[in-house]
């Protein structure tokens, strides 16, 4: 595919490209010379990349489709995309986990930070999860399928096409099974618990690594504890809780599915008498426990995105905010409450004043003990570090 | 102490009482009415608060020396400041230890967040080192003491006057064993290290607790590494990386006896053949460290406070870039390199940008893996959190 050369696209006079050369990976559509050529050029094309002066930058990927027009690949302008190309990059990408993990479970490739903007990849021992989310990856995914198996030696292979960018690249929504044979949930173990992933029908890709580092947290305070957990999803911090020691635990989500896998992970630990799973809308929910009086040691909300981008950081603030008040109402004297947003908008210092005024609405005061972030299987750019998405803060709650 | 009532201070007509019924704990100068009477108060007086219309907030320390005039001790505007006091306040900080950590090492009271302001108390098993840093409790301080021995058993017990907030406070320099004998330093497990704690001799209570998790991660990045501990103290990161796996590290400091201890660590480790120390100055050592060719696998630099305050942050900022440039140009290609801060001034967001700009002028580049703070036995509150002083980054360079 590279019989002919790349074409070029050019910056335009006055946009700044030494932030490019410090490792920036993204040129916004307002710094790119956007004649009808390079209007033309269909979303995922590869070209070469150069500033007003026509200094080579690298090889990007164009969308001229996107706001984020182009994303760097390459700082060599010539490099050849090919199954070996992302070979190199994934043997990179995992040294670090496997030097994090004893086991290997765990993201694998965390887009841009990882060199492949774009491109999430999840494994979970010898089944991996592929999400191309951008124009560029989907038209190789050939090659970088090849790649995984030959660097992680894969034998099940699911391309998961239902991140909420594609639709942004124009790409269209579909999963499916590029290898192997995968007839049932996989059995995950994290902080001692063990968790169902549905690779083929979950959310995501079936399981939410990031949160690993917040439920180990979680599990700290669990001990002889009972244990509310919102948003729960496959039973994240329930399930964790318990491994921790935890008296018992209540999953609350709205998925029926998620519930049922968070089910088997209790059955798999020994633990289902010591959990429980009530299906709903969880601010529904929470009112309702509130009117039945129910109290908890340890409550977590992890809820979805309320605030993923600007145009809703104000009503998703007001939603974590809600979500604080109803969830602090249900903490015992003395308890702990975990509070997570995975919202780009939605910084640290914003999430924490939502939360505490939350907390404060509801009549309770508190210490925070833990601020966590994604776990180093999710590196970031310290460009981009600080959109970084996922927050989680636990407080002590005064009696 | 409470036979005649406590003399009254008042905030001023504009003084917002808002954020102090939420759980603010300070009330700043030019907030409180100080005519001569109140001028004339002691530092460390006990007075009740009232708001401008007389409705009392609670009863507050007084300092009218400082800045932070005046400090919430108790909602209740008659409490009595005995031993009984600081017990129920030292019962509730000692359960959340309790439930955090296996063995009594742990910060017992991290100040303001844990309802004493300007106390801090760490425990070392039987032994407990108490820092009054406020002039209220340093007044208090023999009812204090008796609560501590009360509820943590503790048989020797230091009063340690060397924190630089005593000086603001009016307090005398002067560091005393109050009960027991203390002839040798005291071992401490962390993250499967020892160290070497001397709780008569050592800066600030002769070990810094604050740092556990952020040991932790290095710790896990330490297997088969050459590790360099930069600003090292008593062996903090080299002693965890040791544990880690490390095949060696070298511990970097200014202070020769701060070095001796490390070795004492190493040495009850049985790693004393893994260790090495440099005394000197931070700076000079890793310049004379990049003249010899060194490279190690793992870079961990935990200098003191750059930054202590807004007057120092420009210089603070630039210092941290030096030391992350100097750090980065010893990190071996696709090594892990760790920068920490205690600078209230310097926030994460400052922080992180001054460590990437170092990196990126010793021509490096790297991802973000990891953002910790201090440990829960840490905890603060939500109002003062912004502030939070302790930051650790980890990046991985690129090759």
């Amino acid at each position: 595919m590279n019989d002919a050369p790349y074409p070029v696209i050019r910056l335009r006079p006055k946009a700044e490209s030494r932030a490019l050369r410090h490792g920036f990976p993204w040129v916004y559509s307002d710094e790119l010379v956007t004649d009808r050529r390079t209007r033309a050029l269909a979303p995922g094309t590869l070209a070469r990349l150069e500033d007003a002066e026509r200094r080579v930058l690298g090889l990007v990927a164009l969308n001229p489709a996107s706001r984020i027009i182009a994303r760097m690949l390459d700082r060599d302008p010539d490099a050849v995309i090919d199954a070996a190309w992302f070979a190199a990059r994934l043997e990179r990408a995992q040294a670090l986990r496997t030097r994090l993990y004893d086991t290997p479970f765990y993201r694998l490739v965390h887009a841009e930070a990882d060199g492949l903007p774009g491109v999430v990849i999840d494994r979970f021992g010898d089944a991996v999860v592929i999400q191309p989310n951008a124009a560029w990856a989907e038209a190789h995914v050939e090659a970088l399928a090849e790649a995984v198996v030959a660097v992680t030696g894969a034998e099940v292979l699911v391309k998961n096409g239902t991140g909420r960018a594609r639709g942004l690249e124009g790409l269209a929504e579909e999963t499916v099974l590029l290898q192997g044979v995968l007839d049932r949930p996989v059995p995950v173990s994290m902080n001692g618990a063990t968790y169902m992933a549905d690779l083929l029908g979950g959310q995501k890709t079936g399981l939410f690594y990031d949160q690993r580092p917040n439920h180990a947290f979680a599990a700290r305070l669990a001990k002889g504890a009972r244990v509310l957990d919102v948003f729960s999803h496959v039973g994240g911090f329930a399930l964790a809780a318990l491994a921790g020691g935890a008296e018992y635990a209540l999953s609350v989500d709205g998925s029926a599915p998620a519930l049922a896998l968070a089910q088997g992970g209790a059955q798999a630990m020994g633990m289902s008498d010591r959990f429980a799973t009530r299906q709903g809308d969880a601010f529904d929910v929470m009112a309702a426990l509130a009117d039945e009086g129910a109290s908890f040691d340890l409550v977590v909300c992890d809820p979805p995105a309320f605030a993923p981008n600007r145009a809703a950081l104000e009503a998703g603030l007001r939603a974590y905010e809600r979500v604080a008040r109803l969830a602090a109402g249900l903490v015992a004297p003395g308890g702990y409450l975990g509070l997570c947003s995975c919202s780009h908008a939605a910084d640290l210092s914003r999430f924490r004043a939502a939360s505490a005024r939350g907390i404060g609405k509801a009549g309770r005061r508190g210490q925070i003990l833990y601020t966590g972030f994604a776990g180093p299987d999710h590196p970031v750019l310290p460009q981009l570090a600080e959109s970084g998405y996922l927050k989680a803060l636990f407080f002590r709650l005064a009696p």
